[in-house]
């Protein structure tokens, strides 16, 4: 158990629109989404006394905490690991006004992956020094794993051999999310949903990885504030209450490479995290109406539904067959869009749609939403919430 | 107020050997120190679920959990700024054990900073992209400012300016804390103190800084392990309470170059944690016995003194001057012979000899220690700690 959960809240939510050139800095782009959740949040941006992102960021929360008019800042801290950092911030963030070393955390993500810094270019900076990291790229590169596309693809086919999942499963996942997609304004692939057959013939990338498989490149940025629910009552918004906030790492985890397990076919680090998850919020599957599943590149969807307990092992394939993630499903997943069709801003911006959804204000609402799950990056040390209706 | 503030507590201390060239990798000296920790609480290493370091350590904590045979890991953090994390991982690290997201954290540093990459070579690696960091640089770099010696040559020569402080008042910190050094057989220079002759006689590095106003670079690790101060009834040691732990950030901070203020010889982030450490301990500095006072380069010991409420602010001259910062004196400061003397593990080695001295273990043990405070880098977003006796 922990005292963060069922004590804390999002009470802003901001973010800039999203595309494949953003035109200005990416400290510009911070700022805009710092101060559209204050406004939304309805508070002063002075107030704001903690700063939580990812290692990756390139927007430093000093520079940030300057452009807001921030007098002091009382805590800051960054999460590594790529995209499994998307839900830890929230968690932190509670900690610290759980704990009262702060009272409103801005959490934010901001980046010009697409016009500045394109991931999976295979050139990783990496100076020829003996550090693990290296040392571990070193072992993977020469067989010919140099991108994040080529690193989900082993995962996938392994995948589809234990469990007959299709690469037409795979296929429905981004069906579905780029029919969500297609609905949202905010969406860049707003008005373009597409078909199975379309998801087929799309090009390799890496096989069994489709193109349509794969996640966009994007510029924006989102960002949200976190405080207490006792100082969320003063605010503006109807707050979204932290149900449960976790990080997890599991046996011989590595980074996308844990390849020392027994099987590598599995997320046991989203089991890690979903099981603290329903032990924090004394929630069950059932509970939840609606769902942020990261989706980076479509084959991990369906292990995490699995580990957060949706579906049983391996049954992920006929839950998406049966169309239980997809619009009117039992289960709808990424109802911005997803990464794959909104925008990749490393998943927080799934996590800004599940306090949409909770707040009862998504473009494409799920009726009766109490309780919302959200997962963060894959393959990775990771972290995921429950956000609900207090 | 904070609820981990005297409920918290460090429960085991290790560390490596330090050296010029440790001759093995950083992460076989972070599973070293790591260890050495665990035995010294009295834990299995299993048992560790929580891990936080500094954002530039280059040993990844899911290498280090694998090596240590963690089963599930529910907390890791890393904390950005150089030095001025050094603290900060305690308190993060409080804040998780005090909500129950994990049981007990590691926090580490591990580093060949001497022997595989050296700090202030000039050289940052820095992508002709337009981060903010990059162009932050650009305004310095073409000035001259390619070192943090340089950066805080700058910061020292007004600060002399401002309160009359003089380069005989920096090298009565190098000859006190060299003197702790020379009896301390875990000490780089031990055995080999310096008088403040040697000091003034010392070659220019960066005007007004010589030579013996720099710190070392070292190799070596340094480990500890923070849990409640429930569960810490059960263990191996004494626990040494956290009263405080705080991190701080003041207005126009940025990151050795807070240029926009209106005074750029103070450190009011450092008074930001300060103000935050009185009021969680409910101590005063007439409380501290000795104290860690962040060691990098001598002048910015004396802003720190001041900011901390040892003396008023200017004072920190006369204070040093009476040698009351020296063995024997009102507060001893870095007892272990410090960065300039021990070994510079980016500030952790020195929080490793205040918990000895709350211990009571200390080589340079001092007299009736209840309380100790120690500070982390400077000119920098950055953090603090008071540790004390049950």
């Amino acid at each position: 158990m922990t005292t963060y959960a069922h004590n804390t809240a999002i009470v802003g939510v901001g973010a800039t629109e999203f595309s494949k050139n953003s035109g200005r800095s990416e400290l510009k782009l911070g700022v805009e989404a710092a101060l559209a959740a204050c406004a939304d949040a309805g508070i002063n941006p002075h107030e704001i006394d903690g700063f939580c992102s990812y290692v990756m960021d390139k927007v430093p929360e000093y520079e940030l905490a300057r452009m807001l008019g921030c007098e002091e800042v009382k805590f800051f801290s960054q999460i590594p690991h790529g995209g499994g950092a998307a839900a830890a911030p929230f968690m932190h963030a509670a900690m610290a006004v759980q704990t009262g070393a702060a009272k409103y955390v801005l959490v934010y993500r901001a980046m010009n992956e697409r016009s500045w810094m394109r991931f999976g270019t295979g050139d990783y900076g990496i100076k020829p020094l003996p550090f693990f990291d290296n040392m571990n790229y070193g072992w993977y590169m020469p067989h010919g794993f140099h991108t994040p596309a080529a690193w989900v693809a082993m995962f996938a086919q392994r995948y589809m051999h234990e469990y007959g999942a299709t690469s037409e499963d795979f296929g429905r996942v981004s069906v579905a999310v780029r029919d969500f997609a297609a609905t949202n304004p905010q969406a860049f692939f707003y008005g373009k949903p597409i078909t199975l057959e379309e998801h087929q013939q799309s090009k390799w990338i890496c096989e069994p990885l489709h193109l349509l498989d794969c996640c966009q490149e994007s510029d924006g940025a989102v960002a949200m504030i976190i405080t207490t629910k006792e100082r969320a009552k003063d605010l503006k918004q109807k707050p979204v209450i932290i149900k449960g906030a976790a990080q997890g790492m599991a046996k011989d985890q590595q980074s996308m490479f844990s390849y020392y397990r027994p099987q590598i076919s599995g997320l046991p680090e989203m089991g890690v995290v979903a099981k603290q998850l329903w032990a924090q919020s004394g929630l069950t599957p059932a509970d939840i109406q609606t769902a942020c599943i990261y989706d980076h590149f479509t084959p991990f969807v369906l292990p995490q539904l699995e580990e957060s307990g949706f579906c049983e092992r391996g049954e992920a394939k006929d839950f998406i067959r049966a169309g239980e993630h997809a619009r009117g499903g039992k289960l709808p997943i990424n109802t911005n869009g997803g990464q794959l069709g909104e925008a990749y801003i490393h998943g927080m911006n799934g996590i800004a749609e599940m306090v949409r959804q909770v707040r009862g204000t998504a473009v494409n609402q799920v009726a009766n939403v109490e309780n919302v799950l959200a997962t963060a990056g894959t393959g990775v040390p990771t972290s995921g919430l429950i956000l609900g209706a207090e």
